[in-house]
């Protein structure tokens, strides 16, 4: 049961976002640019490294939704994205979005861990400046967006096809645009 | 040495927020309504939250920058701020802030270390719903702004005067304002 009276009809991060519609709009912003806006990034590999931080971060509801995300934008592959979960390296990716990867798993521990070695692998496998300040941010938001989910102890149901379904929806329409539909205009 | 090239005139965050305004703006808008946007913690008390995760997270930028915005709002009192930062349990802060900072320091290592029983704590000593929600929501933002700070590895400088000065400027001036000064009007 959450921590506080959430709107009992929302579960996981829209429940907190329906509590306080204020914060849940540059929420939703931030998470619009990083994952959905503009980049040489694909939306599947942002999403991917989404998934893996919050996989890390061990919040079923934000690592369920965003590998289910992930998949929509992979042609279904939900195979690839339990296999970067669990174990990236082997995982069919590119060499740079593994090096990206590894420097957000340390973000997720702690960004003091990223090392300028870590950063030259990723450059020396393609990753622009951009690309790296935007994993470092993604990695750092979903520690936010994690235990916020976590720490008013939200819903986070089991039900695989829930996630699945509003994969989809989120993948097809952005963050900002689903989150209209949930909470009203109001909401961001 | 930043890991990636970052404007050189700007340091902490700030570097961050240059390189990219569009992240920057959400940002901001989120530190804003937390900090000090209208609420029934004080400002100073808000501050004290945000400067003890970053303390925890030993962030050096966030913990002094908001640690002298703390001391701003709480007529100069530097040595609570210290306080707070060490042992807040002995500090001269109220019932209900210590048992809100409880829940901060455990949502700065996982959201799911937070027990109803923390919860009901804060609330016999007077805490609301919205004041427990952003609590936890000021503690996982700081998560982030902390591991962006330490993950770009911006350059966080040791003079105190300079934190003080900045401390008070934001302050005064609150998030949005302040960064659109250092950013142009563009930049949030």
């Amino acid at each position: 049961m959450p921590h506080i009276a959430l709107p009992s009809e929302h579960v996981g991060i829209r429940a907190g976002f329906a509590f306080r519609p204020a914060t849940a709009k540059p929420m939703n912003e931030l998470v619009e640019i990083l994952l959905a806006g503009p980049s040489t990034l694909s939306k599947g590999e942002r999403e991917l490294i989404a998934t893996y931080v919050s996989s890390r971060n061990c919040t079923h509801f934000c690592a369920s939704i965003h590998g289910m995300i992930a998949a929509a934008h992979l042609n279904g592959d939900e195979a690839l994205v339990k296999q970067v979960k669990t174990d990236f390296m082997r995982a069919e990716i590119s060499p740079k979005l593994k090096a990206l990867l590894v420097i957000a798993g340390k973000v997720q521990q702690d960004g003091k861990l990223v090392t300028a070695d870590d950063v030259d692998t990723a450059r020396k496998l393609g990753a622009t400046d951009k690309e790296i300040h935007d994993t470092v941010l993604i990695a750092a938001a979903f520690c936010m967006y994690n235990r916020y989910v976590d720490g008013l102890d939200t819903v986070q149901p089991n039900d695989e096809a829930l996630y699945r379904e509003r994969g989809r929806q989120v993948a097809r329409m952005g963050y900002v645009q689903t989150s209209r539909e949930y909470l009203g205009a109001g909401g961001g």
